[in-house]
């Protein structure tokens, strides 16, 4: 059997380094072999697992520098039959790809908004006066360098290698504990995965929205797990689109669904919710580059 | 006395539209007169303010479709001594700007990424083939039009006058309820607007650390507020940027830190954070346009 999974484009991004990580595993672990298929955005990627076109999507949720990132919950949040698999965490090393001979040539950088923020100590004090272009991925941009020596691009090493393009400055990343984590996502109707799924999970994702203008709508929820000893991982709020202040709520819990001290917080907290969306529970699992 | 405010430019932004609004409303109400000064980034205009540079800054902090402006927020807990003074909410309306006879002819449409997103479901629709490319502001790429027919730009109406270009499309934002909340933030060591401090406020912003790996370190600061009947408006998680699971939160209070309830949340909110940072008290003023 081979799987098919979805990432964002072009070949050489991180998301793409995490899918080959995560297609070795498998291979190793289960003998399916994988295909990988980059897609121009992150949204995309998620419409094509929920779509049926392939089989996997991997997406960064977060970064130790950036934090969010808000299209991956937000598609998560409008998509349905999404389902979270497995966690990925990698670290991240950003490199200056280009063809100029030195950094006094360089006019202009490009890279995805996440990367340039993350780099963004080193390019005031390298390249003060250089123009910050952000584009769609880390990638997309390197394909310019060759006709342009003045143009440079942040990207991974492994990009540069792919493109046979110079490194100019490498570890160019304002702190050196950055890192991204990923999820493995299945469309929950395809139950292709059954056969996957380890008999205890680490963590369990879900949403919520809460009715409007309850005061302390957010508290009830955070009690219900404190009173059963759940340890709450991350929580994130996001706007539900309809009326300034008025939020969504993502939250990443330390246990697995199928627990019964799970079960019944998680009875107790749909009494107090408007919508509750559970995405799943799964493992993590630490990449090393 | 002529103040000077910092905006994110080039001119026809959006923050600078809030900014000529908030002058109008001060000269009206005090009788002082302003000066708008652009900056190229929302991090070097707060970073105006806290060198002393201008007087006050006008950011944007959270739009009411694409959630939290990060870059403020992380700005705002770097930076020291910036304080806010009030809260503007302005209703946001895009236009596709582009010279180019028909939406047949366009090839390219910049902006800003919040404001990409916020018309996305529009450009699927209506512009599927097209390149989107994120520019610094909504404004940034407006200078491009009149070379290239086929580029277009999304920014507001009032932009299109300004620059005298023309208009393909507007209302193209995906909801109409779009609105974006700004702060005007002075530097706390300048003491210059305690006349024009109100005598009472509605809201107070702070953000916070919590020593890390203490379960539910979360749960007693809102138990504080909860207790005290003192209602969020609004809370947001940021990473640290020291490790992958550690966050920094911001709270939106609607109460005074004046009064007693709040004195007293605030000496026991202390109690169980690690860095606190209280950025002032209040009010909210909505922009009509």
């Amino acid at each position: 059997m081979t799987l098919s999974i979805a990432h964002l484009g072009p070949p050489g991004t991180y998301a793409e380094q995490a899918s080959i990580f995560y297609a070795n595993w498998l291979t190793k672990n289960t003998g399916m072999e994988a295909i990988l298929c980059p897609y121009p955005s992150i949204v995309q990627t998620l419409q094509a697992v929920a779509q049926g076109q392939v089989q996997l999507a991997i997406v960064p949720v977060e970064n130790s520098i950036e934090g969010s990132v808000t299209m991956t919950m937000d598609a998560l949040w409008q998509l349905d039959s999404l389902q979270i698999e497995l966690a990925l965490i990698m670290p991240i090393v950003h490199a200056l790809i280009s063809c100029s001979a030195s950094l006094d040539e360089v006019k202009t950088v490009y890279s995805h908004p996440q990367a340039l923020a993350q780099c963004q100590g080193w390019l005031e004090r390298f390249l003060a006066n250089v123009q910050l272009i952000p584009s769609n991925s880390t990638t997309e941009a390197l394909q310019l360098l060759k006709q342009d020596l003045t143009v440079a691009a942040i990207a991974s090493s492994r990009a540069a290698q792919l493109y046979n393009l110079p490194i100019l400055a490498s570890g160019i990343n304002d702190y050196p504990e950055n890192c991204t984590r990923f999820w493995v996502v299945s469309n929950s109707k395809a139950k292709a995965f059954a056969h996957l799924s380890s008999t205890s999970n680490s963590h369990t994702s879900l949403a919520f929205s809460v009715p409007s203008n309850v005061p302390g709508a957010l508290l009830k929820p955070l009690q219900i797990f404190a009173q059963l000893g759940i340890n709450l991982s991350r929580i994130e709020s996001r706007p539900t689109k309809r009326s300034l202040g008025e939020y969504l709520f993502f939250i990443d819990l330390e246990a697995d669904t199928t627990t019964s001290k799970m079960q019944s917080a998680l009875a107790e907290l749909s009494t107090y919710t408007e919508i509750l969306k559970i995405f799943g529970s799964y493992n993590i699992l630490r990449i090393t580059i």
